[in-house]
């Protein structure tokens, strides 16, 4: 082991060097996470327009929400990569990175001459990270064009979200991107945990049709085990007996989750009924699975008499598991969020006072609190150039 | 950097030992993922019951089908923490694993006597990876108990999915757990880096809610910008022009990407109605957003015609981005799961035949096809007492 031991402050990922040609979300999202975590990224931006997403709403001081909220804490260099002088510094920017990432179309980057049998050979060490619809390597779809909804749709992510009976459902947030961009990070990660042994680099192939399927395991599962295959599955658990799930209230919805006979008795006595824990319809977990519908009516009739925040509290104190079914802003007004540092501040400016902070949490590193602003297109690219400039001897001017 | 080179195949996490205490989901998850990359997990399971999902339907051949799909390739040993003869083992566990996780309450490690300054101080080079509903410190919620779908309500993960104008609508998955468990993931390979650099040991500690709230970056960034609360979307993007969304068929659902003129342009004349991107309700993007539902009603008079097979088909011969809603039966029968090994056999029986495979491919890694069988409880128990033995050298008899 080494002697050193890093000063408490420094990040798990200081000293790495990413060179990002990732656009729009689930790559970003990846190098965003990285970079929170102490990685120096470099975002590579194809001239003129630069990132999709600076051009995608809504819009704040000029500025894309979208773009600014998963591009903090990057520097940003105008490169186009068919143009030879600008496909000389990206080579030299390569030449002491850590990591590259794209979300290029496959065959992209092979066109351009950075296939991986090129980048290897000539950059032993460098870990490339690629995400795509369907993968570099192996789906008959690969070449086709993948949109977040494309893979929650395929993968049937839609068809177990919404309600019983109605249509398929899109998930509120785009997790096809976001679950890629996670399992690009896990595969980074380990990358270069492996690299750290053997010096040598590698690549990470990640398909978003594939991290759906990952996140699905239970659905598939059950499908394999049972030959039942599941639907819209509203907020209702197939495994767990009721109530277990939302329940309208009168100025909203909550949550509970009293999913055994002892859970339900301290819930019925919260709601002022501890007769209903005795009705014969509801007396134990099956019957109560057999007569859900009743039970919804009995728990939402007793419900309607307050607010979500008072039977919050109620059945909070009674010892139910509950909670409110908030909105956005309901969320980020609770202490919660200020005590764990999940709303910071960036320093800069940019479309957003706040952004999201990140839930990785640290023993032995400061939480991160403060973020830079996304970058303006190209605004760092007289420092980068004087780098390379120093780095190389200054045998070469870079433009 | 070091002279040696792992031989291919060799995995990212070899050698790398894990104790773990999780139960459920989200913990499990992690470990899973940490397991089919290679790390020796050795799951610590309380007599009598061992984890409580063992316990959770479906079943297939007497054994849950929950359970088996994340305790995949992991080992199980059955020790009460309350015993000092079995803390004795555990101990002799810690005292060469690099990551123990659990995902107790808040303050449970801290009474069992194992809280993080004493596994610290005892075991300084051991990695914590813990995760709860709302965080092992800070939160005015850490003690009360959180379920995936109290931190999908409270977060306001529920409040953005569903259809417009209707209920609050839970995502199909946990994605409660899921998050959390691949947040824990990237921070435990993270630290492990570090320690690869200082030789020292940190904590990690994930919230749930705090997971959430990470996937939620774009709700929450429109939010500070516009000030809109965002309701459910259902199937439609509010940044980017229609047909962008889910459409009814002659036998099922598709999803359409045409989020610009010309794709709109190559749908309508793949549909046979060129003249529709004439018509002036629909002529440029924003006149289709203002139309979106007359929009929605003409296309899908036309896609009545026939089967999502067919207009797939014939849709992605014309360049335009659209897919397929499956159910989970029809994704599993796409050639791409067989193509990426996203559906792996599994050694020595069990609930499942067949489990989800990883989604993270290494160019230098063999794809993982194989898996062994979640583990009986306490399978490995004789076992795992004759290694402590021999590395203690035999001088104490281990039961």
């Amino acid at each position: 082991m080494p002697d050193e031991v890093d000063p408490i402050g420094d990040k798990p990922l200081s000293g790495i060097k990413i060179v990002d040609l990732t656009r729009v979300l689930a790559g970003p999202y990846c190098t965003m996470i990285l970079a929170d975590h102490g990685a120096r990224v470099i975002k590579v931006e194809r001239p003129p327009g630069g990132d999709d997403s600076r051009h995608f709403g809504s819009y704040g001081h000029g500025r894309s929400a979208y773009f600014d909220s998963v591009n903090r804490n990057k520097e940003s260099i105008a490169l186009d990569l068919r143009s030879a002088p600008d496909r000389e510094v990206f080579e030299e920017l390569l030449a002491d990175a850590d990591v590259l990432t794209e979300n290029f179309r496959p065959g992209v980057m092979r066109r351009l001459g950075y296939g991986w049998p090129e980048l290897h050979a000539r950059f032993p060490s460098l870990i490339h990270g690629s995400v795509s619809g369907f993968g570099g390597e192996g789906s008959p779809h690969r070449d086709r064009p993948a949109y977040d909804m494309v893979v929650q749709g395929m993968s049937g992510m839609m068809s177990v979200t919404g309600q019983p009976g109605g249509p398929p459902t899109r998930v509120g947030v785009s997790v096809g991107d976001l679950a890629a961009g996670l399992f690009l990070t896990v595969g980074i990660t380990m990358s270069l945990l492996r690299r750290a042994r053997t010096g040598v680099g590698n690549q990470v192939d990640i398909a978003m049709l594939d991290c759906q399927l990952a996140l699905l395991e239970y659905s598939i599962g059950r499908h394999l085990t049972t030959g039942e295959t599941p639907g819209p599955v509203g907020t209702y658990r197939p495994a767990v007996p009721p109530p277990f799930g939302s329940f309208r209230t009168a100025d909203g919805y909550l949550v509970i989750a009293a999913g055994n006979d002892k859970l339900f008795a301290a819930l019925c006595t919260a709601l002022g009924r501890p007769d209903l824990a005795q009705d014969s319809r509801f007396v134990q977990g099956e019957a109560r699975k057999d007569h859900e519908p009743a039970l919804q009516r009995e728990i939402e009739a007793l419900l309607a008499q307050a607010g979500t925040g008072h039977w919050c509290a109620v059945l909070g104190a009674a010892g139910v598991p509950c909670g409110p079914i908030n909105t956005v802003d309901r969320m980020l007004a609770d202490p919660h969020v200020a005590a764990r540092s999940m709303l910071v501040d960036v320093d800069g400016g940019g479309a957003l006072p706040k952004v999201v902070g990140t839930p990785i949490k640290f023993s032995d590193v400061a939480d991160l609190t403060r973020v830079t602003a996304a970058p303006d297109l190209d605004q760092d690219r007289a420092r980068i150039l004087a780098e390379l400039a120093a780095r190389t001897g200054g045998v070469r001017e870079w433009s």
